[in-house]
């Protein structure tokens, strides 16, 4: 899917954009247009995609883009129709394509398109405090509710029959209908994903967007970072505490109940059914199953399978836990 | 206690109580009237009650209630005067029926009632910033400043020579003289409290308050939320650190000293003169006695006699932790 | 260095300093005038300094000091031109003088000197969101973005090209070029530091501000406390994920990356270019080299030399933290 919300700025011949780059000697290349970037599955023949890592080469050998940034030991594995583009590191390059394309997927600076509540026509029942702020491109459905000092900055969906509490600031966010999104929390800024410098870090663009499922509850203070080549989901009835982090690019199933100062790294995603207690953190790029449990101040290093109990830190089974703590 | 805020729409029939819960055929039934819920101890004729496990059965035998909802292996213990209404999930039931006598218990959205601080006359000298608001049933001692961009929502009471920050919101809460609520704290909303439901979650009613003790200090960014059947409450002298979660029916004694990050889950005691290291998290429903030392990053997931010191996941005898632990 | 915004009320009358305290009989006292507190080693023949532990003798044979509150135990340590003054509680006497120099030190109320930010002629180029506020002795330097509803109290510095989000709240701080401040941050508020008493606690005064190097940024919901009578110090080119707390007096080298809900303790001194994930906590007082690697959950409570990798709680070498958690 591409980002319904950031403008892309494409299409952009092949060769100004890896000039640009200083990548290669642009006589060289085309002057074919590139018109977005998607990975190897989605991309078609008017994108650009990226092949970092050799566990990929499945998708790699059927993809349909035309062209491809890779490393000269997986240039191979393209099809013929598919031009490498030979680098020594490709998210890197892949980072600064995706800014060319997506430029306001860099910085989060404060949204000055907002406008006061008062002054934007909704055609729906919405009841609103003192100081709301409202972006472009924002929708809000039926009979919701929006608290003092809120602010939805551009490119926020809400569906019908929210409560949106204080001090609370969206932006790129679809929320469906029934969510409550309690005071003072931030959703949907960009994940702290960057490229270290010793100068100046790079950052990564996020293009991705958060979604939060019908029925849900998001709890006072928390923070959820939008994805940077995928979108951040949380599930349909799911309901995390107060003071909760979820970074970017974490998929949290439906039906989950996420206890206070919980921690998600990046990357993760959570079955269905899933309970976690208080303080407990998930390290990123894990696969957690359905009906897990995982007890308060957990740390979690690697995967679970679906209905196991866990504890500790690092995490184990919670029988073997509990043994090895006996008093 | 009842709750000096809430407003009880009582009194019902209690055929009509049972009716609207579809729990009973209602022709059974009296047209008595039930006046409000209490528990077992604190009932009088004009209360219905609950009675849920079996160690709560030398309050049960006493309960001065007209009505007890109970399980049927439990209904015996209950005096002749007091009829029981035996069902399958009684904390369920319980929660429909509170519902009922307090609607507004359930929902915490935002605060509508208020207005802005200028146009309320206070009789007190009041300092406050730009942009605070007040609701209905709010009082404010002598000699308070108010920060700015601070929502005091309905049914507040603060004593005299507070110290309130800036984007602080607060609700059902009474706090005593002397009292600093440092800035972006989220103080009295309901706790994270619910039957779980595969289709959508049920609150259960949070018809308790917060209660801050004379000079206690609470730090930036924490969140304490007020009870569920019983109260939240922060003792005198106790001094809290930043980002710090007292969930639901919490009690801390007098002179505690708890540092940043720290987390309670619900309805846990804490004696006096409690120091707590950053980071730990307390588990629901312990007893931790007075002159308790709990070390940083502690998990305290059992109870704690008077003057011990503790560390570890899960915490330990310090001098046990520190020898399990040499390098 | 002395704070460059808190105003220092001396000189005082030694004898009056120490009247006002009833820490000796005055008449024994000279009338001299004492301008200011330092530290043993930048004290000069107007100040007043403090000798509590008998680790810092070095810097107190050769103290420039008229006068040192001290213990009577280490008195003859200082040189002779240095009068001793000796109490019970060095660090309560000198908590109360520097009180007297620096009144402003103590509390953190909400300061009612600032002014919408459209009232103030700022020579620079600066985007504002709504409901900005700004008190007095504030710079801001040149194409600087400040959101919606953000409070630069007193006594701030911003350099140029920094971005700051929305409901941040910011004093006693200064901010080199390129810095980012993420939404609903709180900078610059005193330390959780104070001397315990069972009736009425009593605040330490914190007259360090806190300082953050060029092209860093601090994430969402962070709180960063200054210093008390050192300085808070983030490096250059250094990264704060979401919901991070730094207390007083600790010092961040450049090009750290430190993930989400991390928790510093107070005065702790971290190396450049180290690594932390996501809800580790760092002790007081520590010494943490350059390039050390500290893994999610860690508690760290020992000093790590440069270029070590660490895990655990308490933290450990990060190979053997493997090895004593294979499943």
């Amino acid at each position: 899917m591409d980002n319904p919300f950031f403008k892309n700025c494409g299409p952009f011949k092949i060769n100004d954009l890896l000039k640009d780059q200083k990548l290669v000697d642009a006589e060289k290349l085309s002057d074919d247009l590139v018109h977005g970037i998607r990975d190897l599955s989605t991309a078609n023949k008017d994108h650009l995609t990226f092949f970092h890592s050799k566990k990929y080469h499945p998708q790699a050998t059927k993809t349909k883009a035309s062209f491809c940034v890779t490393l000269k030991s997986l240039a191979n594995y393209l099809p013929k129709e598919c031009k490498p583009i030979c680098v020594d590191n490709v998210l890197l390059v892949i980072s600064q394509i995706t800014s060319k394309f997506y430029p306001d997927a860099i910085n989060d600076n404060f949204d000055n398109s907002v406008k006061k509540i008062e002054e934007i026509n909704f055609d729906n029942k919405i009841k609103y405090g003192y100081n709301v702020l409202v972006g472009s491109n924002v929708k809000i459905g039926k009979n919701c509710l929006i608290g003092h000092n809120t602010i939805i900055e551009k490119n926020v969906n809400i569906g019908s029959n929210c409560s949106i509490g204080s001090n609370v600031i969206i932006r790129n966010t679809i929320i469906e209908d029934n969510v409550s999104i309690l005071d003072g929390c931030v959703i949907g800024k960009k994940g702290f994903g960057f490229f270290p410098d010793k100068k100046k870090n790079l950052r990564y663009p996020h293009i991705g967007i958060v979604l939060i499922g019908e029925n849900s509850e998001i709890g006072c203070g928390s923070t959820i970072d939008r994805g940077s080549m995928s979108n951040t989901i949380i599930g349909k009835n799911t309901f995390l505490d107060n003071q909760i982090h979820i970074a970017h690019n974490n998929k949290i199933g439906d039906n989950c109940i996420i206890a206070g100062q919980v921690g998600f790294a990046g990357s993760s995603s959570l079955g269905n059914n899933v309970m976690i207690g208080g303080q407990a953190g998930i390290s990123g790029h894990l696969k957690i199953g359905n009906n897990v449990q995982i007890g308060g101040g957990s740390g979690v290093i690697k995967d679970i399978p679906d209905n196991s109990k866990v504890m500790g830190y690092p995490s184990k089974d919670l029988r073997q836990f509990l043994k090895n703590n006996k008093w």
